[in-house]
């Protein structure tokens, strides 16, 4: 059975000597964040996912949903009371306001527990996460009413929520989507069509189903502009809140899939199902696209997460397994043989992940402080540049940690040799769960082509201007600095190909889009690893100052000063292959026909 | 369902005219193999992997291999009937001598055959592959009286072979091996011990199962150097050849793994198993290795196999799959959006993958020509140079190809997007399937490490040299061609990396092994990048060739170029970044205690 065990300390890390919380202090909720509350709830959230959620990892996997002929689904043994533990812990509403019956901490304070959650049970951790996407809709653009209806069973966990987009001939494109809306005398809509891929969209874990449904209402605009979002219950609720009788919305099978296979994969069926706008008309891609940053973030955290757990067990065996003697001389002469651990090809492969693991949960977490800031600032200046933050970073953090979270899950489950291809250790599980998080909330070739087509130049590259210059700043500041020079230097010149990368799509990709086209996947991952890179560049500063007042956390900090070095020399050099590839343009990509292939 | 078609006229022409096959008229064999005789044999094997082995390939993974309470266990349907037709097809003997029941004809055309057995059918392919293994064991090694009892009926395909090595305990490190033989009056031994992870280790397919197992006899030295290779039979065999009583050999389980679930993978238990002395006694490991390279060759077949059925598949997706519109304006516009193949990043990925595949296809094949001189020649010189070869390029072709196979596999499967994660199209299970060959027979960690370790050094580095001039030879010859130029010039760049990387693991590693363990990964990748970059040069000027003289084949000639060109510009630049990582050294990876993981 995997273990895990979450980086409650690793956060802390973070938020208090990294980030500096205390610096947000003025923002909403931010004060109810105190260093107890935080580290409380962290622990908390670390309690639950270690001994509810991770007992059930396996068991998910194992079992799967189950689909009865009258359209139910079972979920695994053991989600049900997992859940009833979510409800009671109010862990789904902890960043919503009280006003919903949440706790209005910092949307931070969520994605920090969601990563745990992630680790410890992906699949399980989708149906409270889910909710939390389709309340994220709700509170922004749902009418006073609807919000009053749904929103407080939402946020209890009594009801969960679906996002409903794709459908059998149409996914990254939205504009063919066919559902259609029928306006009722009362204002209601009548919603038909087929759903697919809906995760969550049938289960026994709650009383209702609110599901969000994109839809055309009829005589809408072909294309994206005629697209409207509904909220279509599975179960009707009476004006005083109970339920009523079942709407016209079912389940018409369960995908048959690779992983998250605890997390109900459904075919959903509307079939004049009665559902209410949300949001103006023919405007619903709008309203998704406002929750898309948060939905985009919480999936790059999936990335993490899946690295994380599959770095923890593969770290734990990798000391256990006893194979082979180290080539510098028998380390562990009482045993057998020594543990794997003592090959540099094992370590290469461990500490490759712990610098991806540490610095991803840095990018996340100053992206999340910078959401919250996006939507809680009284600052519109300060809340503009949060925001142009949040859209620069959230593909490369959705793009680059779920590649990276599977890379990683891959790379862990080779530590196990023959052991990690079997189901028993569960790593070839992580390696299943992890895939899903690249492909979906938008393929990654999606995010490198919202990055490159659409971030880059928007407001006339502010966005990536500010990015640049802040990183800039950082550098010049601390160009003095002796014993940061070995972080900064390798920074610097990742830095630049960025900016030559950037430089190269402004001068050749204007003319012929291709060229933007062809090197976009390779410009996110350039983007990510200098991202990362800074990361570890304030990762290495906090400890650098920390250490001279360690109390036994010398070691933390020196591993953190070892990995930062290890991620200079072994990880960033690859941003002058990226760079390469982008300089090569699109032309031998594009030149064959069609039918060559 | 997959589709899949093999790809018998790229077989062609790099065997025709990038090899010349006729240069090779004096080895045992080759006569046979006219161009008649070998297209014909390709094209049966294309047909019966097209059209029988194409079509179990879902089946067999969704079936799985089912173990009775006896024991017993039962292949998924239509795989006998298949398997029947492999004997009937006489292919597991194609290459093996007439002595034994083969047709004699070169090995290079068993391991084309096999790449579209796996294609279509990897768990499948791995009954008749294993089978094949197995008598290449017996025929270097075994008594005649062995070879005469065993062979015949296993070149056939009646019986079927094993090799069972792994224990619980230890893979990579087989000193630790506790399987013990117990010599008895008559010559034979009493084998017992429990091994894992023995594929096709118990199936319904054939009459009788050949096992070849480790172990170690009774008092033999401790470590590698005390382990003895056993034929041990699952059913006894009288003098006359017919069949006798059960030997003391059963399954006892049946492993839950990631993939290939159409191939049993077994628990074999060996309780007193009566057994023969294959060669000398403590001298099994050797038996082992001199098999290993033509095992490794093949395990790197099916990266290759995996990466080019795959592959098929996207491009027939993307072909087909109506999405979004092109960047550089509408391309279809009688459709409601333009297939996906318009698309640049799509484009990237379905290049990359025909880059990695069709130059890994010729690395193959000119691989096992040298096998096939190393075997059959006369001249010893010739044969010991085709040796060199074959122990430097085997490792690389077996964590290269594999690794490649995997990521390909990937690649493809997210051109599907979310209908890559359902089971439906079969792309999830090419990935699942992928990643076993990336971890046995030697995991890729420990190809790296036979490469760097053992084959860089060996008789004074004699090998590697010899693979420097030719390459170095190579591109000199050609200096003045403007034509090839494009080629050249990147593939004198990495080979210049290549030779930096070996020099700084003589400069670096003698005093400090760690060096050359820490960077052997990276090596390995750099040396598959110019070992594929030569194959490219060599294509491509075949290509180039051929063109003036092209009826029909301009297009597929042409295509060859932008291959090469999108291998040069977009791939190869990769040897950068590998070497940067080398020569970063062991320090940062080593540097932490093993408690801080």
């Amino acid at each position: 059975m995997p273990i895990y065990k979450a980086p409650v300390d690793d956060a802390l890390f973070l938020l208090n000597d990294v980030f500096h919380i205390e610096h947000y202090g003025n923002l909403p909720g931010f004060s109810d964040a105190s260093p107890d509350v935080v580290e409380a709830v962290l622990r908390e959230a670390a309690k639950f996912s270690e001994e509810v959620l991770t007992p059930l990892n396996r068991v998910g996997d194992k079992e799967g949903c189950k689909r009865a002929a009258d359209g139910s689904v079972t979920t695994p043994k053991g989600f049900k009371d997992a859940y009833k533990q979510i409800v009671e812990g109010g862990w789904i509403g902890i960043s919503v306001p009280a006003d919903f019956g949440g706790q209005g901490l910092p949307a931070t304070m969520t994605v920090m527990v969601n990563e745990f959650f992630c680790s410890a049970n992906m699949a399980f951790a989708m149906y409270p996460g889910l909710t939390q996407g389709a309340i994220a809709a709700l509170l922004v653009h749902a009418s006073d009413a609807l919000k009053a209806k749904y929103l407080p069973k939402m946020v209890e966990g009594a009801w969960t929520g679906t996002m409903n987009l794709t459908e059998p001939h149409c996914g990254t494109d939205l504009g063919l989507l066919r559902s259609k809306a029928v306006k009722q005398a009362d204002g209601s809509y009548k919603v038909s069509g087929t759903k697919i891929f809906i995760s969550a969209g049938e289960h026994d874990l709650s009383q209702n189903i609110i599901h969000l449904v994109l839809a055309r209402i009829e005589g809408a605009p072909a294309g994206t502009k005629g697209i409207s979002l509904f909220v279509v219950p599975k179960i009707m609720v009476n004006d005083d809140g109970s339920l009523g009788a079942p709407n016209a919305v079912s389940c018409g099978s369960i995908e048959e899939k690779m992983g998250i296979h605890g997390n109900s994969t459904c075919v959903m069926n509307y079939d004049g199902a009665i559902g209410w706008l949300i949001g103006e008309e023919n405007r619903g891609l709008n309203a998704m696209f406002t929750m898309m940053n948060e939905a985009r973030l919480g999936v790059g955290v999936q990335g993490l997460a899946l690295s994380e757990v599959a770095y923890q067990n593969a770290a734990a065996y990798a000391k256990e397994r006893l194979q082979g003697r180290s080539i510098s001389g028998v380390k562990y002469p009482d045993k057998a043989a020594d543990p794997i651990i003592v090959h540099p090809d094992v370590r290469r492969a461990l500490m490759s992940m712990r610098a991806f693991n540490e610095a991803a949960r840095a990018l996340v977490m100053w992206t999340a402080l910078k959401s919250d800031v996006a939507h809680r600032s009284d600052d519109q200046k300060e809340r503009t540049s949060a925001d142009d933050h949040m859209g620069l970073l959230t593909p490369v953090i959705k793009g680059v940690l779920t590649d990276g979270g599977f890379a990683n899950a891959v790379m862990a489950q080779q530590i196990f040799g023959g052991h990690g291809y079997i189901a028993e250790h569960g790593m070839e599980q992580f390696v299943r769960d992890a895939r899903i998080a690249q492909i979906y909330e938008g393929a990654n070739g999606i995010q490198a082509l919202d990055l490159v087509g659409r971030k880059l130049g928007k407001d006339g590259g502010r966005a990536i201007m500010a990015f640049f210059n802040e990183v800039q700043t950082y550098l010049k500041e601390r160009a003095d600095s002796d014993a940061m020079n070995v972080y900064l230097k390798p920074l610097g010149q990742s830095l630049a190909h960025l900016q030559q990368a950037s430089m190269w799509f402004m001068q050749n990709a204007m003319a012929k889009p291709d060229n933007a086209g062809a090197g976009s996947y390779d410009y996110m991952h350039l983007f990510g690893l200098v991202a990362l890179g800074y990361m570890w560049c304030k990762i290495a500063e906090a400890a650098l100052a920390k250490l001279p007042k360690a109390n036994g956390s010398a070691a933390v900090l020196n591993a953190k000063l070892v990995t930062a070095r290890f991620f200079m020399e072994r990880m960033l050099p690859e941003t002058a292959t990226r760079l390469a590839r982008i300089q090569a343009g699109a032309a031998s990509t594009m030149e064959l026909p069609d039918d060559a292939f």
